[in-house]
């Protein structure tokens, strides 16, 4: 997906790219700083600080005080992916072996605990002192959000009953949040109101939303040439998503007993049988058109906050093209 | 030892405790924050925010605004206690189950990530803008220190050869820049020069030094009524401490057969009799002599630091009680 992005915006992505090959973490010792340095170079979309640059790009041409404070949305959300493989045990990270695996446990801990710190570095970097306060304590309340969604997306794995607004609050937690702030960064830093901030955070969130509602429908429905995980890997792994929610909420006798008979029983005997169980349940309750209406309204939701944000509209049409990307949506 | 702190200075531990009582670390999920109220709520010395207290005290005497911001050093401290308790699977804290322990080692890594994070929070409540920048990289600088320091920890327990310069640096990293900090930050919050700002600091890093020898010694020479660890519990665990370092690097061939039989033989089949041994040698080579040199010399540099301050030598006495009995030397 990286190209993708890097169609809409070579240039901000080369900026972004440039400005990455240059941080410095730290030297010694070398267990702690070169796996900061190896999930870095693992790649992906740097989705994060493209947004902020997106975001101060809106109010602004002056972008380059604005990178290396970007930056630090990709180090924070790398921190937290290299916390969350440990804690899911995951083996592999963008199909290389996670920090946890190459190295050990501990310094899976004690490097991500680092790169936190160095996000801070990174986030309050040229930043005006006047702006400071604000940016560190939006940028905090953000941290302690991810944090918190983590906690619920673990919590829920062994609960029998978590509700579908419990679930969308988790992923708007868990994703959502940080998109939006990486979004109301770019905009804080370029000089915005506290209204126009407000929007793009919101139409942030709102995306962030859509793209994780996507993500599970995906999983079910996507084609497994180009998803990138494996196809019906949540159904297997009894994950409490959106569409086993809307199912498990509405299923009727027949189909609550499908789910019975398969949800919850792990190991998994017949992975196909299982798979296609389960999809059968969601084709006859219609849950895809039902996720696809929710993302549409989430969708819907963003348009709405970038349309009232008071600047040309013409300034709008490299966020708006990103969101459609995000969601594949070429409307 | 609260009564001791409390001793010298009963306003300042009594502000500090009703502080600590006020803090809201967050309510939702409770598996996130219940173990920061567990870890906070097992006491200690609180030391540190006393330390930042007594620093802005040389210079100030409106101590209120500082409060908030000492505490950042308190939570930040039980973050590394919590995460270095789960690294080193240590199943007690201050006599009561570690929080991996009684929760678990997702629960424990994830509590700790949120409480860095507040430890941000709170450092810069009430701060004047033009001082963040400078609070904010004294304090991640020093936080990337601290997590350097425990990584040397953790690879000095399977290197063969440490130095005994490898060793200072690293006491000097896990605990003695943090007590440094705290000095410091008094200092820059109670409108200090960056000369005297410096030389708490420093004098702060040379008591933590010697602290930390102190417990060193205490280990092995220590009376097991008042230590509150076991003593010769680094002996029997092979910790190379300053003791062992100092006696390896300089043992005879009989004291080097000694420390051959049993340094590094695990599990210990005779607890009693590797004391006694380990503890000959370190006698005939007058191990603790030299320990208390150093000690005193650390102590000595400290002094000089205290008194290049540029502040009358009564508002110093505070500073120079509490390092007296820190190192509990009443001289």
């Amino acid at each position: 997906m990286t190209t993708t992005f890097a169609r809409v915006q070579p240039d901000l992505s080369l900026l972004l790219n440039q400005a990455l090959q240059t941080l410095d973490y730290g030297q010694q010792p070398a267990t702690l700083y070169d796996p900061i340095r190896y999930i870095m170079g693992l790649g992906g979309k740097r989705l994060r600080p493209l947004l902020t640059l997106l975001g101060g790009q809106l109010f602004t041409d002056e972008l380059a005080p604005l990178v290396r404070p970007a930056l630090a949305t990709e180090v924070f959300h790398n921190f937290t992916l290299l916390h969350d493989d440990l804690m899911d045990q995951a083996p592999l990270r963008r199909g290389q072996p996670t920090v946890h695996e190459r190295w050990n446990a501990n310094v899976a801990i004690l490097s991500g605990d680092v790169m936190l710190v160095r996000a801070y570095e990174l986030l309050t970097e040229n930043v005006p002192p006047a702006l400071l306060p604000l940016v560190l304590r939006r940028f905090s309340q953000t941290a302690a959000e991810v944090c918190e969604g983590q906690q619920w997306d673990m919590n829920f794995e062994t609960e029998t009953s978590v509700s579908i607004a419990q679930y969308l609050d988790m992923i708007r937690l868990k994703t959502a949040v940080l998109l939006g702030f990486a979004l109301e960064l770019g905009a804080m830093l370029a000089g915005a109101s506290t209204a126009d901030a407000d929007h793009l955070r919101q139409f942030g969130v709102d995306i962030g939303l859509a793209f994780q509602l996507r993500d599970d429908l995906l999983d079910v429905y996507g084609d497994p040439a180009t998803f990138g995980k494996q196809v019906g890997g949540d159904i297997l792994a009894d994950k409490k998503t959106f569409l086993l929610l809307t199912a498990q909420a509405q299923a009727g006798p027949a189909q609550r007993a499908v789910l019975g008979q398969y949800v919850g029983v792990q190991p998994v005997p017949d992975p196909v049988a299982k798979v296609q169980a389960i999809r059968g349940v969601y084709d006859a309750l219609d849950i895809r058109a039902q996720t696809e209406a929710l993302i549409n309204d989430y969708f819907q939701d963003a348009l709405l906050h970038l349309e009232r944000l008071a600047v040309p509209a013409a300034r709008k049409k490299p966020l708006r093209a990103l969101a459609l990307q995000l969601l594949e949506r070429e409307v």
